[in-house]
């Protein structure tokens, strides 16, 4: 950059700095790769490392990006992003403003845990604490595990996905770390109760920090930094536009009206009408 | 629909309908399929077609999707959803906002010649308008062709993405009718002049219009609602979150501190200071 | 403008053109008048006079701005609008992300009545049609008159605030052409039903207009244009801005935690699963 | 609340609880007051202390937060709210998307002073510490005071906003704790340097929190919760909106063309292009 910087100085100075893209040429670039080269050869998840980590991961990372946004792209109505994207449709909202009346909802409990559980088992894996503590620590601050517990799956009646993930990195990723330790918590998290399994969002926030420690090019802290620049958020929050996109289709598609929360549904607690208050001089 | 509107008249009545996904099993479907089995065989144009189109395209129309999504993820930080993304970030706001701040900026201006490309080539195709009366149609109502023209490309130095996408569709589609009657509006214009050439969008626009005619599901004039729903739009939006995600990331990790318009940039047209309006009877 | 524009061409040209405030000052000016004489003697009213009509109604009119702004605050938690500030704010959102998710929803179907009754009435009663003509011209097109009709309210049980806002502007407007052609509308819809009465959407609508026409400043046809450009839908928004943000600081006292809308309120009807379509030649 | 829950427990348990408003009635009401009763007698600033904070502060109080809505409503087209609202409407964006991209730049560095400046000097003042150590302690954490300095502002050119706030404050507030602390740390760091004074959104901010004090309802402590919970975020916000609708209208007024951000504006400073990675094992 120092250098590049040096050469800018010759031009006017600007206001504006990008590191990621140029549109000055015949054809834009993605870190000096031109679209039509991208075209040939680069896939959804070579063109995320290129635009997010101004890299190229292996193929094996790459892909399993691309598993991720697959994996993660819908999870029904009911979710808060879902239900406010359909809300905003059947208010006659073009997709834009519901797909973002949606995304908006995203953030420490809905799509959150992904991000804290990739947070959370990174650093007490990279700490060594053992597992048994981890857990008793956070449930003396009265917080849960981030990424464990599920309504149905239990140690019996395994959650396929997260298998599935699983498999993967075993046969393509370098190190599995977090993911290992994240399986101890689990292992101890079981003796407390049969659902308290690893679920999917604790296996993929897990995984990413494997694999950004696999592609070779960061340390531990810097994963750490990637993940709370939001790397993985911005992940969670791409897959998950797909479906958020394919609600608000959906709602268009059957023309449904304007929905109106059932007031039945509300309880009404107002306080007593207020009279108002007298502190302070007031002369009228 | 009707008859799974029966079945669930015999539940409690819903305020809510979903024919995309659904949340209640052990697993989440998309359109009936558990997503541990997209996981297996299906890629992103795959849960693309599932959750926007509830079918399941070919596979070289899903790929064609994967190909538009990687062509249109950035046009560098110039362009109004980028750069309104990168004020955003810079004034620290969290990634979900910073995306938002952008997607707003889509529409008839940003990212909507793709959309009107595709309905307008499309429009005048089905209704075997003559190319030069379609362009001197929108002359006389003072339009542009959207969909033709660059900055820099001519006939003699053609935009590369615009022939890849051609070849691709010439290989695998079953029909090109939009895009080879968009060919025809360039052989005209390029009469005109030498840079109104098919651009990037107006190859992108029609050619959607002809993988979705061309997978066999639908009619021309269902192809055309699809396009007005926003089938398209929606492509364009997720492709670009890419890189407005990539944009905020890039100013996050450069710390870049706010930003302010320059004062001599603007130009302050403020009328006289104005007195209050007399009409009407005041009694102050 | 235009000698602005010569005075501005002196300097560099500028990329951005402003006319309702300028900050190059000791002090910030809302149309060339200093802040700190706002203080003195300006109301909220006025301030929107300045910033969003660039001159200084009367006062009659900068207070009925106030009581519309008052008056459509807030319409309880049920309404789009509100439950998408509710679900996001309960998301653990910030203010402004649960502001604008619920913002995100206001439009034709939330709010827009509004907007429309002002438009079609303005327009209806400009051009002379008798009410009966209009309200059968409508019912032939299948739709609703905008700003017609009540849940409760009926012609014996009158909505009070449709009262006030009557009485203000008997008192205060110069004229009210617009608003009388909506009571002759109502005339002929009660004919019909005993409560199709004015609302309040329709009532502040026909009155803005009539507000708008009585300054004094503006032809038929700017009123038009004026309310074409959203000064209307502005007030609105402002206005409800208020209850938006009641509601998340609300849902932030409570602690309420993350809503999820319930299963057994969601029809789900999704096709049945799928196969591949097979047109086109595939070489998978 | 816990009679009102019991009293909900009659009916069927709800998902949601409000306790501002209710619409259930022949006409909605803010705490209990139907809002034709709210028309006769209540302003603007009433509206908000019922809606945000469920009671009714003393006139005195309402029309300070009337004072400061006038006051923030604008500050010109270059900062990052006004900037990105006047982007998207020039993008050919509705006015509430265009409002949206600019409110959601809205957080610690564009608006976020007058918040930090609330808390910070009420923290400091209630824990009685010394002007000159608050000023100390943030430089040696490398901090600026916010709320302290502006660009032409000096000892000897006061800004008149500050002063009228603050006369009125003087006038009518019981208490002016916060405000007089804040003064303190002006006279310190005014030792520094001439242009670091109290400016206007310290003036705001420490006001402010003198207000929610005065009224005569909260602890110490409860005024902080009042503001960490946004009560001050939301009054900014809503001041700022009316500007925000403003450079909206002022654009599409002037039918102002796509904006894009000149490139020769932006230091392009994309690192050298990059080979694939080769960490891990990679079948391809
Ligand atoms: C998924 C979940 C809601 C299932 O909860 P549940 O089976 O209804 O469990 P309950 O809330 O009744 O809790 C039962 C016990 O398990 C404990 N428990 C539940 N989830 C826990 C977790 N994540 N970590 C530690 N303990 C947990 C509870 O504290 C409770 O203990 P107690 O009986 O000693 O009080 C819950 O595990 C959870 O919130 N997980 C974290 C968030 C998450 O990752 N969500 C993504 C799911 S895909
Ligand atoms: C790309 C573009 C800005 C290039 O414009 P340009 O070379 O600067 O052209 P000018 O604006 O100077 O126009 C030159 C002449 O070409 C004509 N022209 C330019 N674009 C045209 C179009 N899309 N259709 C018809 N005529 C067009 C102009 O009307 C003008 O004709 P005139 O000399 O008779 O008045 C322009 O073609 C355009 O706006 N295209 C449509 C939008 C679009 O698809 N954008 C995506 C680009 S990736
Ligand atoms: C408010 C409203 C929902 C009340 O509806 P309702 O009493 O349930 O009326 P219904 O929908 O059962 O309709 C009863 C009849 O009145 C007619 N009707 C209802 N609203 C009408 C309107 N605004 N204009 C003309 N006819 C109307 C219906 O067409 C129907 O006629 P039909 O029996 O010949 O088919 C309805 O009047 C409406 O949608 N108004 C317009 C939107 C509006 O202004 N909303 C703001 C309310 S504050
Ligand atoms: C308004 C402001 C940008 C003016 O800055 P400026 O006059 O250009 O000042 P500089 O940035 O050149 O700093 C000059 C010196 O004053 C100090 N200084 C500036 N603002 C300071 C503050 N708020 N608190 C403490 N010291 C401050 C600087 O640290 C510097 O000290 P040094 O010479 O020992 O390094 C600045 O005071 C500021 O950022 N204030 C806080 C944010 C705020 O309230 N903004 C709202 C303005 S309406």
């Amino acid at each position: 950059l120092a250098s590049a910087i040096k050469a800018g100085e010759v031009r006017k100075t600007t206001n504006i700095v990008c590191t990621i893209s140029n549109d000055m040429g015949e054809e834009p670039t993605y870190v000096g790769i031109p679209i039509s080269e991208i075209m040939k050869d680069y896939t959804m998840g070579d063109v995320i490392s290129l635009l997010w980590f101004k890299t190229l991961f292996p193929k094996w990372a790459t892909k399993f990006i691309e598993l991720v946004l697959v994996t993660a792209a819908d999870h029904g109505p009911c979710v808060s992003g879902a239900h406010n994207t359909i809300v905003a449709a059947r208010a006659g909202k073009d997709l834009i403003s519901s797909l973002c009346s949606g995304l908006l909802t995203i953030g420490p409990r809905f799509g959150g845990a992904v991000d804290a559980a990739a947070i959370n088992f990174k650093r007490a894996c990279d700490s060594q604490i053992p597992p048994d503590e981890f857990v008793e620590s956070l449930k003396k601050k009265g917080q849960r595990v981030e990424g464990i517990g599920h309504r149905i799956k239990t140690a019996e009646n395994r959650d396929k996905r997260v298998e599935l993930l699983a498999n993967y990195a075993k046969q393509h990723f370098p190190e599995m770390g977090t993911f290992l330790y994240a399986k101890k918590v689990e292992e101890y998290t079981l003796q407390k109760a049969n659902n308290l399994v690893l679920n999917i969002d604790g296996a993929i926030g897990s995984l990413f920090a494997d694999m950004l420690k696999g592609v070779g090019k960061y340390s531990d802290s810097e994963v750490m930094e990637v993940l709370e620049l939001g790397g993985l958020n911005g992940l969670f929050t791409l897959s998950r536009s797909i479906g958020f996109i394919g609600h608000a289709l959906d709602q268009k598609r059957m023309k449904q009206p304007l929905y109106r929360h059932p007031w039945d549904d509300v309880l009404y607690a107002e306080p007593e009408r207020p009279s108002r208050l007298a502190n302070g001089e007031d002369e009228e």
